[in-house]
C-alpha cells in the first residue's frame, strides 16, 4: 500500500546478521513502579536485550529484583557506586527510569562511564539539560534514546503512516488529550523532582503525538493553565494545561493535559475524514477507528512480533549492534522540551509564543 | 433522579390551559435552504406555531412556497414591503433566517412593527448589534429568542442535566469540535454578509455547548487562527480557529472551529468519567456515550414528543401565549457574541483576552 512504509520500514530495518546471538546488557537505573512492572518483565520477549545490572537506593529492592531476574550482587549498584558501572563490561547501556530532574545527571554520568543511554520521557526538565545530555553522549561516542514507547506500537505506527500519507486527505486539525486523576504523595507532584505537573508526565503524550502524526515541528503555541492551588496535590505543580499548536503546513492542534480527569485519545482530522485512537497511548488495548467516505469503521494494524516495550528496548540494542538509526534520539526529547518550555511560558505570560526552528 | 430536572423542567413548564387551540403565526424571513428544508417542514408537528407569512426577495420563491404552505398572496412580502407586516394581525412573530449581517436590521424592524422575533444564530455580527436588538425588542415590548435548536433536543438536554449535576464528577475539561468542509460560492464566505468564517457559522456550536454544559460564562479566551488565504473560499473569512476557554469554576475548554474538516462532537470530562456526544449537534442522529466506573456505554434520553425544530418554534409560541420564560433569549446570543469578539481579538493580537462579566 502506497505510503505505508514510513513507520514499518524503520522497524524492519536492522539486519542482525553481523551479530548473531549477542544481547545488549542493560543496567536498570531506578526500580520504581514503571521499571519493575512494565519494563523489566518485557525483557523476556526481547531478542537483543537483557537485564545486566540494577541500580537503586533501596537495598531491599536490589535484593528482591536481583534475585528475581538473576542479577548477581556484583552487578547491583546504588547511586554512590553508580559510576563504577564503567568497570562492568556486561553493561552496554543504562535505562534511566528516575524522577525527571535526575535524568540529566545520570545520563551524563552514564555516558562518561562509556555506556549507551535509554532515558525515560520527559528527557529532562529543561532545554538546557537536554542539550547537555546530547553533548555528553556525543562526546563519549555513545547512543542516546528517549523512551517514547508508542513509536514501537503498531496502532500508533499505522496512524502515523495513514496520517502522513493523507489517507483521510491532508491533515487539517489534530486533537489530543491525555490525563488521569493523580493520587497524592508521589514524586511527580514535587516540582524539584518532576520539573512540572501533568504536562511533563502525561500531557507530553498529547504533544509528542501531534509531532509524530504530522512529522512537523510546531512554530507557535498558546496555552492556558487551570490549577486549584488549594488542592493538596497541586501545591507546586500544575493540574491542567491546555494548549494550541500551529504547524508550518497550517495544521493546528488542540491539546489537553490533566492531572484531575481521565483522557487518552487523539484524532487526526483530514479534509476527507479522520483517524481516531482511543485509547491512543495505553500500555495495551489500543483502538483505532477511521472515518472515511462518511463511514466509521474499526481498523486493526498488522500484529507485531514484540509489544511496544520489547520493541523499544530492542530498538536501542539494534542500534548499538548494527549502527542502525534511532528513531527517537535525544534530539526528539529535546524537541518536546522546547515546546514544553514554550507552553509554560505562554500560560505564564498569557500570550502566543513563537518557537524558533 | 436528583439533578435531572434542569433542562426537562423548562420543557414541561408552559401550561397551555389559558389559550386553547390558538397558534402563533410566524412570518418566515428569508427562504434559503435552512428555512425551506429544516424549519418550514417542521411546523407540521408544532402544537402552537404555524406559518402565517413569507418574506423573500425572490418572487419565484414566494410563489412556490406560498402555494406549498397555503400562504395567500396578501401574506407574502419582499424586503421593500417588509414593514407592512405591522398591518397584518395574522403575524405574531417573525423568524429571521437571513445572512448574519442582516439579523440586526430585520430584528429591529420587526420589533418596531410590533412583532415578536425568533432570530437564527449567530444573533448578529457584533456585540453592539446584539445590544441594539435587545433594546429594540424591549422598547417595543416584544419577545426575542435566538435559534439555538440544540436546547430543544433530548440528548443535549440530558447532557446538560448530567454535566451540571456532576454525574461523572465535577466537570474539569470540555472538548468541543464543530466544522465541515465548506463548498465555495456561499454568502457565508462573504464577510460583509457573514461577519466572519467558520466561527460565526459552525464553531459557535462548540462555544455555545461549553456555555450550556457548564452554565457558566467564560472569563478568558486564547485563540489561534489558521487560514490558507490562497484557497479561493477563504479570501475574506477564516477557515479554522481553535480556542481555549477558562470558566470561573476552573473548568477549561478546548474548542475547534473549521471550514475545511468535518467535526461534530463534544465531551464533558469530569473527575470520574465523561459524557461524550458524537454527533453532538446534528439535525438528527445524535449519539451519547458515557464513561463511568471505567465502563463505556451508550445512553439514550427519554424521547420527546417534538423534534428540536418544532420544540424551538413552539418554545417562543408558548412564551408569547403564556408569558413563560425563554431559555435562549437575546441575552444568550449576546453572550456568545461577546466571547466570539474576544476569540477574534485573541487570535488577531496573539494574547489571552479577558472577558468582563
Amino acid at each position: 500500500m502506497a505510503g505505508m512504509g514510513l513507520g514499518l520500514a524503520a522497524a524492519a530495518m536492522p539486519a542482525m546478521a553481523a551479530t548473531p546471538g549477542r544481547k545488549i546488557g542493560y543496567a536498570i537505573v531506578g526500580l520504581g513502579s514503571y521499571a519493575t512492572r512494565q519494563i523489566m518483565p518485557n525483557f523476556a520477549s526481547c531478542e537483543h536485550s537483557r537485564i545486566a545490572a540494577l541500580v537503586s537506593g533501596t537495598p531491599e529492592k536490589l535484593e528482591r529484583y536481583g534475585a528475581e531476574y538473576g542479577v548477581p550482587k556484583t552487578h547491583r549498584y546504588d547511586y554512590k557506586s553508580f559510576d563504577r558501572i564503567r568497570d562492568n563490561p556486561d553493561i552496554d547501556a543504562v535505562y534511566i527510569i528516575l524522577p525527571n530532574s535526575m535524568h540529566a545527571e545520570y545520563t551524563i554520568r552514564a555516558a562518561q562511564a562509556g555506556k549507551h543511554v535509554m532515558c525515560e520521557k520527559p528527557m529532562a526538565v529543561s532545554v538546557a539539560e537536554c542539550e547537555a545530555m546530547i553533548a555528553a553522549c556525543r562526546k563519549a561516542g555513545r547512543k542516546l534514546m528517549i523512551g517514547y514507547r508508542s513509536r514501537f506500537e503498531p496502532h500508533n505506527r499505522l496512524a502515523i503512516d495513514l496520517a502522513r500519507s493523507g489517507f483521510v486527505g491532508p491533515t487539517r486539525v489534530i486533537t489530543a488529550e491525555h490525563g488521569f486523576p493523580i493520587r497524592p504523595d508521589q514524586w511527580r507532584l514535587d516540582r524539584p523532582l518532576s520539573g512540572g505537573g501533568s504536562l511533563m508526565d502525561i500531557g507530553i503524550y498529547s504533544l509528542n503525538a501531534t509531532r509524530y502524526l504530522t512529522g512537523e515541528e510546531p512554530v507557535e503555541v498558546m496555552a492556558m493553565e487551570s490549577t486549584d492551588r488549594s488542592d493538596p496535590r497541586f501545591k507546586t505543580v500544575e493540574d491542567r494545561i491546555d494548549f494550541l499548536l500551529r504547524f508550518p503546513s497550517g495544521v493546528t492542534a488542540t491539546c489537553v493535559s490533566s492531572y484531575s480527569s481521565a483522557h487518552n485519545q487523539y484524532r487526526v482530522i483530514g479534509t476527507e475524514g479522520w483517524i481516531d485512537m482511543e485509547p491512543g497511548t495505553p500500555y495495551e488495548g489500543h483502538r483505532m477507528r477511521i472515518r472515511k467516505d462518511g463511514q466509521v469503521a474499526d481498523r486493526a494494524p498488522p500484529p507485531m512480533a514484540k509489544n511496544q516495550f520489547a520493541g523499544q528496548l530492542d530498538h536501542l540494542a539494534e542500534a548499538v549492534l548494527t549502527g542502525s538509526p534511532i528513531i527517537v534520539p535525544g534530539e526528539e526529547g529535546l524537541a518536546d522540551l522546547r515546546v514544553i518550555e514554550a507552553i509554560y511560558r505562554s500560560a505564564r505570560e498569557g500570550r502566543a509564543v513563537k518557537i524558533a526552528a
